[in-house]
């Protein structure tokens, strides 16, 4: 299924997100893309580059979206395992991250994710066990 | 060597630690221990709970102290890969982490971390690989 | 619980432990200590140095026997997923694995584990998740 | 560049290959595809299914091909790091493997590869970091 605009919108509206800088651009059928441009807070200890933290944040959150992406209200999903590798510094002003499901069974996901630089550059890759919960979030 | 307390709190009074609630409690040796008190903002979407993105940036960071603490001056590092399984909710007012430098080569550390709630249950552990880099950062 | 001397005989009585040269030393509580004398096919493409799947197939095994290791009869478990480090070149003779659950839910447990050679020094490190499933295996 | 059929066969004719029954079949340009026809002493303890440690042994090796076939002779390679995620179990008389360098640096291979049986359904997924080292392998 889609997640439409509007419900992406009002979820997004959160703390978290806005103190870090993430926004998230669509989440549908297992795949889900979100952005972030890091807010100069969480730029450290290198001037102009987020923190390792926070990229890996920007890729659990949308894994995350990917995996509410496949199914039906009324479930949310928790992080088992996620490995990343970062492949150069994160430089730049706005970072982009695809995520997708590669594997569904009923309580387990597992997905891939990228980031890339507005130049398409990698920056880092992940791979990624989730575990499908009972819990409200999509409404 | 031992990173001095000054040293620490020095380096511990940035944007990112503030923004996130995380503290450097002791850095020598290769080993390093970090607490996060976490902020309002970043407890999402689990209502007194840190985004497993935060527990990973305090590993990470912890980390990074870890290797600091093994070296002179004029070296700083960079995450590599980090893996990272979360076993429980983190739920508490407080979360630890202990950080350790298992192996270590001319240019690369070899680490394992764990994060325990203020009862020592674990909530999360994680192995990574770091590069050691020419910048300051110690002084 | 602690698997005895006797099943551990029996069940490791079997053509993949006698191909790679692993025997399984013990396995009780929730640990489990294995042993890999590789066997000459099983060291390549470094003459002496068994093949780093081979030290990750001993890691995996000695992983499935400590989870074993804490249950009942009429389980077994499957690997969901594994984190392997390797620190050091496998030179020696023998290497010996120790494996460890450092938490357990109804159907999961997570662990950690670490190779070492004849001295002591560290090989490989690595962290899993794996599945309980119904199926006999010890009896 | 790619590397020969005939190179190719010359060293996949080793004792660790054909104890498990690996095929490599094409290595060029930071990409790899290797086969597995599992022996019946390395399907345990499930009959008729390869051991994860052998599925991870494929999955390493391709990768180690895929790196191999980016470089000039004088040069091999080994893992530092490889995460591996089971996502089905691997029944089926073939298995094949595909590996992709997805970043490169002067002493570093970044890596992603998937294990599909006959019918093309995903039973691993891994991403892993190699470091190059200086060392006759290709001649």
């Amino acid at each position: 299924m889609e997640i439409s605009k509007q419900t992406i919108n009002q979820l997004s509206d959160n703390s978290l997100y806005k103190t870090l800088g993430i926004r998230i651009e669509s989440a549908a059928d297992g795949k889900a893309r979100a952005r972030l441009e890091p807010t100069a807070e969480v730029c450290w200890p290198f001037s102009g580059q987020p923190h390792g933290g926070i990229l890996f944040t920007l890729m659990d959150t949308t894994m995350a979206w990917a995996v509410l992406s496949q199914g039906e209200s009324g479930r949310n999903c928790t992080t088992i395992n996620l490995n990343i590798h970062y492949t150069q510094p994160a430089t730049g002003n706005f970072f982009v991250c695809n995520a997708r499901v590669v594997h569904q069974t009923a309580r387990s996901s597992f997905l891939t994710a990228d980031i890339q630089d507005g130049q398409g550059r990698l920056l880092a890759m992940g791979q990624a066990t989730f575990r499908i919960i009972r819990a409200e979030f999509l409404q």
